[in-house]
């Protein structure tokens, strides 16, 4: 049902997983038995994505259960391990949603916690697979039935979610069905989420797929280089405004200038419809350090500064198709998530 | 006359270049006395840029003959060797340019070959002077006579030309008139010449930067943090198409949705009226490891392949202006340069 990347998988005793900061050079796992291992697990950027950070969360109270069994634990020593994971990383919605999720059942035991957050992580899987087939049908219909070209930026696969992918689960479908010809993957800097996760990922898939330079993007677009611009969204605001990684609406400017679709793919869940639009969306600015050196190398001189923000947003017009495992709304053309009915 | 940074300069028997592959983090020269050592400098980028390209191939002749006389070779064997000059990079037109420019002095001997480059060099650097005093005026004229935010992509400054600069040119222009707030130098992957060229530059003459990722510029400009953006030329064609460092038309992309000028400062060299448009200028397509390794540490995995042009094209109607040292054309208004007169 998953692809074959395990990003996060419970143990029976822990929480297994892929190691993305060893990523593309080693393939190692780690397994979290306790809560301090984990909760640093996350901050380290081991396990990333906003999916998987929710799932990560559900199972993070699984393993604070059985730690509290095993050294004795009070109610309140439990309480405040619990608020540890929720807070690990403070922007991802997801991670505290996911402890929220299995909290009613800590009373009946770790296996109760650890089976209801397997249910998450087999929902966010199945979620994905609709919006993998979803989107698949949606792009051929628009692009034509033929092997295409697809671009995509940072990474919204297997890596960042229970282990199927959004953005990469559409071009997994897409690969099934024998209609993707080349994945472009822009590089993303700073981090390189796209040469080192993306690549990974559609290389162990099968998938064909080059890396390019984020500034080769556009031209890529414009030369007419791709077919289709798929990439994922950490917050989509209620007009359809689309936060997601910083590169993202330099692509969806260049698309819109070509006549190619940019498509979002992202669960539901990431549907905010308390922002009415992009404006009330805040862009976390991540340290200096990541633009200015590289690999232990300083790539910029001393005493000149960084400016590193973490994400873009892409404006609602320049959105053609936002694709979730409800259906696809076609932004540009006017219908955005404020006008679809939310799923029961 | 030239600011205190010495790109191309001839010592008497050989070309003195500041090799711009070590910076920031070493200030080191190379002296090319034979073609091998001169073409390998320019394919690696010791020295580049397009008019500091031009003054390394109009002394690459004087080397040339230099060595022609040195090693007893006959006129096939010279011609070869001032073709391998020419041809070591494709994209930029000031190269075969700055060889044809002195191949009439050639049969007068290397002095004369050498006199007439270093006329080039004292032309470029007065051109230079007279692009910034243009480009501020007209800059200033539009966006406003205040500190103005200024966007740059790659480098076009005193390492891209014979000493001063044609979009940092304009910056130093506007930062002697105290018009500068701050400069934002995208990093331009995959050789990073903003993070290692511009800023080096920019900080040595005190004039206020930060880096950022190439990925962040749309953002930037689309979030009004940027006033205007200034970038060089490597090829202008005709009807004003202009080729540069790849990742320049995202910028202009996102400048026209921003209502932000788009200046591209370059010689009047640049302009190649024997191209109609940028359909007609080649693309330098570069080795994939630029993209698939960095500082020794390899990013992208293993049987994943990059793809790595190295210029793009800016259609003319996203350029505002483009400013030579013969004045300023509005290209996006319909001022192109084959409606200009060519200075006498």
């Amino acid at each position: 049902m998953t692809s074959d990347v395990r990003t996060v998988e419970w143990t029976g005793d822990g929480l297994r997983l892929l190691d993305q900061t060893l990523l593309p050079g080693r393939v190692e796992y780690l397994v979290a038995r306790d809560v301090d291992t984990l909760v640093d697990a996350i901050r380290r950027l081991v396990v990333r994505g906003a999916p998987a950070l929710g799932v990560a969360g559900a199972f993070g109270v699984a393993i604070a259960v059985r730690q509290a069994a095993r050294e004795g634990w009070d109610d309140a020593a439990l309480d405040a391990a619990i608020a540890r994971v929720r807070e690990a990383r403070p922007t991802a919605v997801n991670l505290s949603a996911g402890v929220e999720r299995v909290l009613p059942f800590a009373a009946e035991g770790a296996d109760a916690v650890a089976a209801e957050a397997q249910a998450l992580l087999d929902e966010d899987v199945r979620g994905n697979r609709a919006i993998g087939a979803l989107g698949a049908d949606w792009i051929l219909g628009r692009a034509g039935d033929r092997p295409l070209r697809v671009l995509t930026h940072c990474n919204a696969g297997a890596l960042a979610t229970a282990g199927w992918g959004t953005a990469l689960g559409v071009v997994r479908e897409l690969h099934a069905r024998g209609r993707v010809e080349l994945v472009y993957a822009d590089e993303t800097r700073p981090l390189l989420q796209g040469a080192r996760l993306t690549a990974w990922e559609l290389d162990r898939s099968g998938i064909p797929c080059v890396v390019q330079a984020d500034g080769a993007a556009p031209s890529t677009i414009l030369r007419g280089l791709a077919d289709v611009a798929v990439i994922g969204a950490d917050r989509v605001a209620a007009n359809g405004d689309t936060a997601n990684k910083i590169g993202s609406v330099g692509v969806a400017l260049a698309c819109a200038a070509a006549g190619v679709p940019f498509v979002v793919a992202a669960p539901w869940s990431t549907v905010d419809l308390a922002v009415p639009d992009g404006g009330g969306i805040p862009i976390e600015e991540r340290a200096e350090e990541e633009i200015l050196t590289w690999a232990g190398v300083k790539t910029v001189p001393d005493g000149v500064g960084g400016h590193n923000p973490a994400f873009d947003v892409t404006p609602a017009h320049l959105v053609t198709a936002l694709v979730t495992e409800t259906g696809v709304l076609e932004v540009s053309a006017g219908v955005t998530p404020r006008h679809a009915d939310r799923p029961s």
